[in-house]
């Protein structure tokens, strides 16, 4: 395989140098807060505060979610990276408006580890902070065993509906319902065709067959669940749908839903609005309502080949979280 | 190289499948309008209308332009091919509500030829066509033969300000005059370190050495201006930068622009980001004010690795188009 032929400046400052792109990027909505923190500039006193991060390397996601009516604040680690618990605590101070903060993050164990060592600090400071694990990959574990499913594009949606929520929610325990609903009614399923690789080292995050499909890997690389040969949209898409409906989220006909088709990195937008093509044949055969589709480059991995297909139901609630506007180097919606 | 692994279908289907996965994206906010346009369902009476189009391939443009305070409608081509007359003259006799129509598209030669054959064809059903052309890329000509420049990326920023504009003009020469200001104030370079190919073949658009990048090709592989060796963000950005700022665009201190950096294909959104540092770290040491960045996918050629930089410049009155909100797959805005 040729060289990947990234155009980036010293490749162990990645994350720092995306970073001071990214808040350069919100042309002063956002500023840096403590060491790898960007914040935004206007949230009002007494508001319960909604706070995302996790590893560089992924973007738009998670600091690109930084916006009106979106995240108030992100935590960036280095790439692939769980940000560190000093990085969390100085996101939280700068974020803090003294009704409480919610952490919003993907299930991976490093996170874990230091999103709660940060609450822990954050609380000793006299801040409260509860928090709300997106785990929405059905391929990651079954259903008996959600807890231990990680978090992948699902975040996106996710994210929006709790930033739109923070903004009316009048105490942290009104949104960590709200956003526990929207995780409750977000599943996702991905597959790759390549691998991305760490931009330091230019090693890929795994190894696949040329004539090969592996579904559920995760975007750091992690095992998939089984590996399927190489084929087109209207079988791939078919099967992933089939598991996806056959999850434990109950969808009847007339229920409305928001699709998200995301790139993982290299796969097209052309790519994409096929797969949407052959999804949305599937969901009007169910009678399933899509009220909105999102298609584009939103969980990326470098330059990883592949896709992710997520749903997530709407009730009255959620769906008048979902028709507020929001903006952001991740998201907008008018 | 190994295989591209793109999922699709029948690949010589490859425009048509896309189109209808675009519409499905839409939901229910476009229709498709004769054999391959998409057309708003919502376009009031007596607006001057906005049709755009070109080949198809580079999504999320042109066909992605379509929606809220954006083009009306949008002709589509087969991949990197443009659209045949009678499909825009469909696309015109759907988006004509009487009061003229004006065609914005980038300046390449088969689409100047059959949007040209389609508006003389619609010209005699008595429908009033009118051209703006987008040249935006300054590696394609000198300044002294702008009319010879290629349209590229810049397209996102002057269907933007076209679309908020038609909302509002009450002729067509109102909006002509409006989106030619928009032309003008438009600059853009491109880099590629890697082609894309045509999904039906897999041939690569053109060749480039492993350790060369290269200056202004075209979106479609069109021969570039020149070579360098592969090298760093803050070695390559600046030389793009110059060469920007030293075209006929007169930018002075205190001056606004709109900036958008563009992912021709696989280059990452992280790079990207590492690109806008860099970009920014200039325009503001020659005083220029930022008013709005974007950064993202917004024209590709399928897998070609590389980048675009465009600026804008914005007077009061584009200010004003600038900021008003917009929904499109392609692009949205608060």
């Amino acid at each position: 395989m040729s060289a990947t032929k990234k155009i980036l400046n010293d490749p162990y400052e990645v994350a720092a140098d995306m970073l001071a792109g990214l808040i350069e990027a919100y042309d002063g909505e956002v500023v840096k807060a403590g060491t790898a923190s960007l914040v935004k500039t206007n949230i009002p006193d007494g508001k319960v505060a909604l706070l995302v991060g996790g590893g560089s390397g992924h973007e738009p996601i998670y600091h690109g979610l930084v916006g009106a009516n979106l995240a108030d604040g992100a935590a960036c680690g280095d790439v692939f990276a769980a940000p560190p618990p000093n990085v969390i605590l100085e996101c939280a101070q700068a974020v803090n408006r003294g009704k409480g903060i919610l952490f919003v993050y993907g299930n991976y164990a490093g996170d874990v580890l230091n999103f709660n060592l940060a609450a822990e600090m954050a609380a000793a400071e006299g801040i409260e902070v509860q928090t709300v694990l997106v785990r929405d990959d059905i391929s990651s574990a079954p259903p008996d065993k959600k807890e231990d499913r990680r978090g992948i594009a699902g975040l996106v949606i996710i994210v929006k509906l709790a930033g739109a929520a923070s903004q009316r929610a009048k105490t942290l325990d009104e949104l960590v319902r709200i956003t526990t609903l929207a995780c409750n009614n977000t599943r996702s399923i991905g597959v790759a065709m390549k691998p991305g690789s760490i931009p330091a080292t230019g090693v890929p995050t795994f190894e696949l067959p040329d004539d090969e499909i592996e579904f559920g890997m995760g975007a750091h690389g992690e095992q998939g669940a089984e590996r399927i040969k190489m084929t087109t949209a209207d079988t791939l898409v078919p099967i992933m749908m089939d598991k996806l409906l056959a999850d434990d989220l109950e969808l009847n006909a007339g229920d409305e839903i928001v699709l998200l088709i995301n790139s993982l990195g290299v796969t097209t937008m052309t790519e994409l609005l096929i797969v949407n093509k052959e999804a949305k044949k599937i969901l009007r055969g169910k009678g399933i309502v899509v009220h909105d589709t999102i298609v584009g480059h939103k969980l990326t991995c470098q330059e990883m080949a592949g896709f992710s297909i997520t749903l997530t139901k709407l009730d009255a609630e959620l769906k008048q979280y979902w028709d507020m506007p929001c903006e952001s180097i991740a998201y907008s919606k008018m």
